[in-house]
């Protein structure tokens, strides 16, 4: 994790933090740190060579990978989560774990070809909100039908948003940029959802979608 | 423009296609050219020369720079529009313009200093919405005050979004990515309006604040 502000989300959060380096000139106290942390002055060479930013910042953090407990009906019923299908771009997936932060959402369960959370752009992109969201990987084909909850599809010929009554909880299941959800997780979808156009754009991101979703199942809440 | 698909919507649209430049495999009839337009063929090298992408698609459009004329009370009543302080990052721009295109927005109004909209990145990113979005740059603190329509801002103290009541015309004001809305700008809002969080992300991305706020304007017409 690199820099000072998307740290301070992690020191904070279930996340174990190993160690955290940083160069002379930076001042740890802007970490807030109330427990031990290993604390490590590096070269700003150093830095460099361990940043994947092309304009590092002072501080990187080493942070363990955590391995969340099993993920069943009982830990997703009473709310909501996404459900990710193949999606491939780490600007697309950073920005959808900082819509399900800002929407209060916990939980991504993402299919096994989904980008990797922990690749830096995610992490990245996601801007401190991984440190609040767990992600979890799995077959969504096994994985859908234990869960016992309305599975909404963000699909093209479903009903409109805006007349979708979402209820209390549920699944919101959202597929790859390029090819949507495949064939054998569209058939888990318990209600088909579209987004209605009223202009001639083929089509919208993903992440906007995603947002678009959250927004729906969170209005009545939020009003 | 790059690549077949979002020169075909640069065909139909106002703007003036110039020379369209493809390598000798390319096939010009999946371009569906109804009218004249001068078409060149060069080598994969002289495309590579002039792509801007890393992997180049097959084909090139070179298309006039368009002066859309002057904009005023007139052109922007009884819809909406995009009014946009200060953008910087271009795939932001671009997923603005997608998403005005999709929600059926014509016009974008930026400040001087917004990213340029023929800025290669942006139109890459626009993905053929902008031969429907005219965009234009102004002033806009001498602009604004010359429309007269409500002029709903998105800030952080504002209305309640899922409350506010946007009737049939006005002008969305988002500000810049790490700034927000300048000042100047700020005090010629008639209604702060703010998009309420169920979590904790510390803001939204500009480019999915403006999709939830395009959703709730258009969202009693798309029922």
């Amino acid at each position: 994790m690199e820099g000072h502000k998307s740290i301070i989300e992690f020191v904070n959060s279930p996340y174990q933090i190993e160690t955290i380096y940083h160069i002379p000139r930076f001042d740890s106290k802007v970490l807030k740190l109330s427990q031990k942390i290993n604390l490590c002055e590096i070269s700003v060479t150093d830095l460099e060579k361990v940043s994947s930013l092309k304009t590092p910042q002072d501080v990187v953090a080493q942070i363990k990978i955590p391995a969340w407990g099993a993920l069943g009906h009982n830990e997703l019923k009473g709310k909501f989560s996404l459900v990710l299908d193949g999606i491939q771009d780490p600007g697309n997936m950073g920005t959808i774990i900082r819509i399900a932060d800002w929407f209060g959402i916990e939980q991504i369960i993402c299919s096994e070809d989904t980008v990797d959370v922990y690749n830096p752009k995610v992490v990245q992109a996601s801007m401190g909100s991984l440190a609040r969201v767990k992600v979890y990987y799995t077959g969504l084909s096994a994985f859908l039908p234990l869960v016992k909850l309305p599975v909404f599809g963000a699909l093209l010929n479903g009903n409109n948003i805006y007349n979708t009554d979402f209820g209390n909880e549920g699944l919101v299941l959202l597929g790859n940029e390029g090819n949507g959800i495949r064939l054998e997780t569209e058939k888990l979808i318990t209600s088909a959802v579209t987004i209605p156009r009223a202009g001639k754009a083929e089509s919208l991101n993903v992440a906007i979608a995603t947002a678009l979703f959250c927004s729906e199942i969170s209005r009545k809440a939020l009003k």
